[in-house]
């Protein structure tokens, strides 16, 4: 028999299930919330109790969003002919504050198969769809660089190959900043394969 | 204007005033419990509504419990004349792992004027009345061995001298498996004080 009592060993366990928080972390945030003035185990229980109960995936991008459809899809400024496809909404986000202007479509995964994910799991199903309708001129994959993401382009280069005219992936290369000292080798060889005429 | 969601907004803001969790980790926090099939939201969600609900202090040591008292207090068998004193209730659990007989007292909290926590933000009150009442023939004071814990070991000691005819600090020196070489000045010339015949 544990001497806490049982409320709180149910929020540690809970929060030992997130990615990242081990037991004794969740220990520290349970006693944190319920000894601290600012944050509050019933705001943080609320929020999350609310957090599915409204959400949508937009009915055309999967962005998630509150209305049937997402602001960017309902932007009618925005270049309608491009598509970025992203693996998840923070991407959407990252990509929003570049200025981006083409649409989105978020896949909601990437093809892994010892995480069970497979194209069943993701919204490709949507991507087809929506490049099958027409009127799309590019699709830019900006799956994540690792072998998923790579994986997960090919996969939908090879679906789509027929349906869009043109299909891109983002560039690779040096990140700014960087210290070319301290570049891995693939990174180093991609950043001479891609080289731009000064 | 955001483009995502009030209600994954209010999580991930929820999540970032927990220590150690910044704006990043709370958004992939937030995302992982939306995606995820081993942690959901709603589960971390009604763990947390529920933890104050029947939660209280102990009335004898203040740790906490569901009942009016804790389950070491009610124990008749443990060794009612000695008092550890504590931080928080973590360190009650620690200490249980090590077969120790007496009884606790949980300050929650240290003195630190910085974080305004005074005396009177402790249950050091409780503490003096437990101590005045008698009975009581060691004090093992057990704040953690840094600035706040010493000044708080020092304060009770000063506040309780006249009461409690022993008054002890756990050990301070090489704790074990330490390598030599790397043990800071401090802890090495504290073990050196705190040497035994062997």
């Amino acid at each position: 028999m544990s001497l806490l009592p049982q409320p709180l060993q149910r929020a540690i366990e809970e929060f030992s299930q997130l990615p990242g928080i081990g037991h004794k972390s969740a220990e520290r945030l349970t006693f944190h919330l319920l000894r601290s003035s600012k944050a509050s185990p019933e705001a943080l229980g609320n929020a999350l109790l609310n957090l599915r109960i409204e959400l949508h995936y937009c009915s055309e991008c999967q962005m998630v969003t509150l209305q049937k459809k997402c602001s960017v899809c309902e932007d009618s400024s925005r270049d309608r002919a491009t598509i970025l496809v992203v693996e998840s909404p923070l991407e959407v986000i990252a990509f929003e504050k570049t200025g981006y202007k083409g649409l989105y479509h978020v896949l909601h995964g990437v093809l892994s198969p010892i995480d069970g994910m497979g194209p069943e799991q993701l919204k490709l199903k949507e991507l087809i769809d929506r490049c099958k309708s027409g009127g799309i001129g590019e699709l830019i994959i900006a799956t994540n660089p690792d072998v998923e993401g790579e994986a997960t382009a090919a996969y939908i280069r090879q679906k789509l190959g027929d349906n869009v005219s043109k299909i891109t992936r983002l560039a690779h290369g040096l990140p700014m900043g960087a210290d070319i000292e301290f570049a891995d080798q693939v990174t180093l060889k991609e950043a001479i394969a891609g080289r731009r005429v000064l």
